[in-house]
């Protein structure tokens, strides 16, 4: 009889990064996966098909087959989705840093008091993130409740695993966007009670600061205590560009270093995602790491805004937990894929630069794998639930195939696994992302 | 009475890099363009189409009527297409300059011998390459006559202008691809002839170098010759690597300069391609500039095989006219698009290192722009036939539309013709590319 707890197995080739080797990509072959209905992976090695359908109890039906040009990878993990930005994308790639703040991202967010607007653009975003295989991404939206929560309605109707918060900042505003520290508090409290109510295992609330500077210290305290009362990561910017980190010593005087700023407001816990983090000293990077903050990597958008060069070597070599975002706007790609292309980028151009630091190496593929995946997981901290292909975990995963057609990667007869991965990884596009899973179900069509 | 010399009226928005003024991008509306027969732009500007019927005597069914989401611009133009390479892309990440070309490079060339093989490799290649959008490619293959031949017949079949050239190193040649400095020279002779006695106007050849070191003073003196008699360029690398530098100054010395070495053995000259030149110092620069040399920037192979960093500004800074590579296999993408991002960013992250420069700029999207198209044309001494449109030029062209099912950009309510082009500059891809036009024949299905 079959077992109505399986709902789906399938059998090929998988490429992940371990839990226990973040250095070496592994690419297993001939792997079996089994993935109950609560979207759990139950069983994940080789095996003998007929045996574990014996055991698992498992529908012909509900077997996929990889063919050779296929294997599945771990869903991209996006830490920094600032969704409102996403019309400003590729249109301003001439802004500075604070210049594309007041003058790009600010605006961009007033305009999502407009729901309709609002509900057309996320939908958009969302279509457009799963298509480019974004399972999970933690959503910064406007100080809008009503804009957050239509973004709620529009993922859980996706089925992508979602994190969405609302901007706050309660002092430094501009005149047409801006609110007071119990409105911003009220109206977060209202959001996280609202996104928790909806019961669904995919989505999840964030505190969202904008910044330091623009948060008074009333409500730091506020959010986090919140943070801590209700197990939830506030995410917040920092050291994102020169100009900004003159400012926060200008105003948070006495004091050393950046770190010291937020670690004096207890912003430095293990539920922190802090973004950028691009001016830092090594003493800043090892208060992060003794900390256990989670960094947010938005390479594509440092470049695109020339706020900075972040130096993901230094990161890796004191082990702090660091993911990629796209920062989308600010950002021109929506594409994690694009993101680990140019987190590469930017670490061989630093590598470039270090003409007398002969042993620096770039972060390698593996590095910019996991920073994609199971990085990404640890500092939203869901990697308890995913970022690789785990017994107990969900089954979030995409489908590739490297021979589909109009596919853009061009293969090659003697092209094995880890070619083909490699060549996704640098050529492939949505197109080659046939099948986006969360929680074991499919939902790129949805 | 229908005109037979006109074969196409195209109606709509262009994008192009005008001839007087490469800083900024030319988006115009509502122009009419043209087409004859032989391929040639005959007309192009505003004007009445009722008009310009009786006038130029062409058939309603040759009128190509654009929409609002689509427009047109110049064929891209690819300055260093390293044909060999092409299977090498993306699978080779963590190979730095010099053991990239000892073990990817050459043993990629030395398979060339093999015609089968370079034929389904090659009719891979250049439709990947039209499918992008590279109208002309300058192809550098490897020292097989045959090879090089077999290319020729799949871009005159394809429709795509192409420059090909058989690569030559006479000296320090690794034991398995070698060649006399006779056997270089005389083969070049004849590849040259046979190109030419193909009388396609899309089909020309180009003398390739591999560079000064792997050159004999002989062979050098005998391509000069034959570059000046038959005013056929010359293609050769200089300063892509600190390492190649070194071994140049060793080779040659009493020379200051690099360029000074070069320029002694009269490879500097206003037919040379002179690829990647990234450690230069100004008095070379200056010299590339008095010289009228064309140097081709491949920013995707500078970076991914961590070459060094090339700082367009000071090129364009000196009036050198700079062209887009893709150099395929050292660069992970075929793509002269990406090519333009790569540039791009490469220029913003040198232009975040100038901390103290303030006046230092980025090359702008237009600079790009122009170096995908203009200043390709310029490079390969082509500016008087492609590269924008110009009366009198040929007509080769890309429809371009955002809209395009499938397509991976995003476009918004409020886009003029100047936010989609961004857009498509940033984020498009092949998709976006609906048609390719050489001398005026659509291409892209051949």
């Amino acid at each position: 009889m079959a077992n109505a707890n399986i709902q789906l197995v399938v059998v090929g080739n998988f490429v992940h990064i371990s839990e226990t080797n973040c250095q070496e990509i592994a690419y297993l072959h001939d792997h079996i996966m089994i993935v109950n209905t609560s979207g759990k992976i139950v069983f994940f090695d080789r095996g003998n098909l007929a045996d574990l359908r014996k055991e698992y109890q498992f529908n012909e039906k509900d077997i996929l087959a990889m063919t050779s040009g296929q294997f599945m990878i771990p869903g991209l993990i996006d830490t920094r989705a600032t969704a409102t930005c996403f019309p400003m994308a590729c249109t301003h790639m001439d802004k500075k840093s604070f210049d594309w703040l007041e003058n790009c991202a600010l605006p961009a967010e007033a305009q999502c008091f407009d729901l309709n607007y609002t509900e057309r653009l996320m939908q958009k975003l969302v279509k457009c993130m799963v298509d480019n295989g974004t399972t999970t991404a933690c959503y910064l939206m406007s100080m809008h409740f009503d804009a957050c929560s239509t973004l709620a309605n529009i993922t859980i109707k996706k089925g992508q695993r979602a994190i969405i918060g609302k901007t706050c900042m309660d002092r430094n505003s501009p005149y047409f966007y801006f609110e007071t520290s119990n409105q911003a508090y009220e109206s977060t409290v209202r959001l996280v009670r609202t996104l928790r109510s909806r019961v669904s295992p995919l989505l999840m609330p964030v505190l969202v600061l904008r910044l330091r500077q623009t948060t008074t210290e009333k409500l730091v305290q506020k959010f986090n205590q919140l943070s801590k009362d209700l197990g939830i990561c506030i995410q917040t910017t920092m050291a994102q560009s020169a100009e900004e980190v003159k400012i926060a010593f200008k105003m948070f005087p006495n004091n050393k270093t950046y770190t010291s700023i937020l670690d004096k407001a207890s912003l430095l816990t293990p539920r922190t995602i802090l973004a950028h983090c691009i001016h830092v000293t090594d003493e800043d990077i090892q208060l992060l790491k003794d900390r256990n903050v989670g960094v947010s990597h938005c390479p594509n958008s440092n470049i695109s805004i020339r706020s900075g060069i972040f130096d993901a070597r230094k990161f890796l070599k004191y082990n702090v937990n660091v993911g990629l975002g796209t920062d989308i706007g600010a950002g021109y790609s929506v594409s994690i894929l694009n993101a680990i292309r140019m987190a590469i980028t930017t670490s061989k151009i630093i590598s470039i630069g270090k003409v007398k630091e002969t042993a620096y190496q770039p972060i390698s593929n593996a590095e910019a794998f996991c920073m994609a995946t199971l990085g990404g997981a640890k500092v939203l901290g869901l990697d308890k639930r995913i970022g690789n292909f785990q017994t107990g975990k969900d089954f979030d995963a995409l489908l590739i195939d490297c021979n589909v057609d109009n596919s853009v990667i061009s293969t090659f007869d003697f092209d094995g696994l880890e070619e083909k991965f490699q060549r996704f990884l640098y050529a492939g596009d949505d197109r080659n992302i046939i099948n986006v899973y969360v929680a074991g179900k499919s939902i790129k069509s949805n």
